[in-house]
């Protein structure tokens, strides 16, 4: 046995970047849950500004949610055209995400997916205040699907700096933008998806 | 505005490295925590080896903890001399961490740091069964203080691959070893310790 050379602590090999997002999600990898963390919601209903930030547009949107049995708080909520993770091997037209922060500054992001259907009046204000900065009022509920069962699994940002410390919630209900309102979102990004990363020896979790 | 290039996603910067670990615990630097995380431990009271791993005295012992509100599974412990963390400047004799991990693969260490005082039985039973693979009996809770208030913040495995994705909980008030215990400790590793790192950006939560 050799032990470790603690008179040599900067040549210790430190491993980062084998838990990257997104990755392809599929019911065949979940491992069932086996603790009740229903996820819930209390965001504001008035968003304060709405922005390209250059990696896709950005809504200024507070309010609170319980994730894995802990309270966080929301930052912001921003959109990639199409979606970035899969579900069993389907893509979507988008995905929302709702970025988070914990006290001890744990992000958690509860994504979206979303496919064509029925307008949604959110992203409508949301098109009406492009590049305000002004509080107006958004329904938010139209883009948050109402059975919030989802796939859990740690991985990371999915823009620069790609920081490994993300906890993701992906609900498996996609909610829906009109065929027009996608359209529209594709004239800001055609194509603001990461590609997918390598799920190594993550564990997805299943929440049902 | 310039827009992040999708088309070339390889040359995107990635940062890690920030979020390390031991580091300088201090009340002047702590966030006091707004909600309820008391840590609960349900561990076994056999272990199953005593192994020099090259990077400390390492013990088999399982067992459940509640952490942060969710359950996890401890897959063993192990001891550094002197201590790693420091609380409020002071170093202590030595520090043991009870290695945990939870159903999505979150890490999570508890801490307990131990400065001279009475004897641990715990201890006596693990150095009886060095480099042994053979269930004996260990009591467990003088090496786990009454009290379980806590320090806690985000921070990295302290050996290699100083894995950044561990949740620290280091507990406040120390347990004792022996004077006796401590020297026979020391014969094994004098200086297993690894450097403070910076805390950076990072929040430190106070359980009180």
């Amino acid at each position: 046995m050799e032990k470790l050379d603690y008179a040599a602590q900067d040549k210790w090999p430190r491993v980062s970047g084998n838990m990257q997002s997104p990755i392809a999600l599929s019911d065949d990898l979940v491992v069932k849950n086996d603790f009740q963390t229903a996820l819930s919601f209390n965001y504001n209903h008035i968003a304060n500004y709405v922005r390209d930030t250059g990696a896709g547009i950005e809504v200024g949107l507070k309010g609170q949610a319980q994730l894995g049995n802990r309270p966080f708080s929301l930052k912001q909520f921003h959109i990639h055209t199409p979606s970035e993770h899969t579900i069993n091997q389907q893509s979507y037209d988008a995905e929302i995400h709702f970025v988070h922060e914990a006290i001890d500054g744990r992000l958690a992001v509860v994504a979206a997916v979303v496919r064509a259907g029925n307008a949604s009046a959110t992203y409508d204000a949301v098109l009406q205040h492009m590049n305000e900065t002004t509080n107006f009022e958004i329904p938010v509920n139209d883009i948050i699907p109402e059975d919030k069962e989802y796939y859990h699994y740690i991985g990371s940002l999915t823009t620069p700096p790609l920081t490994e410390n993300v906890e993701w919630y992906v609900l498996k209900t996609p909610v829906t933008l009109s065929q027009e309102q996608i359209a529209n979102l594709m004239i800001f990004y055609s194509h603001n998806n990461r590609d997918l990363q390598s799920l190594n020896d993550r564990t997805i979790v299943s929440s049902n």
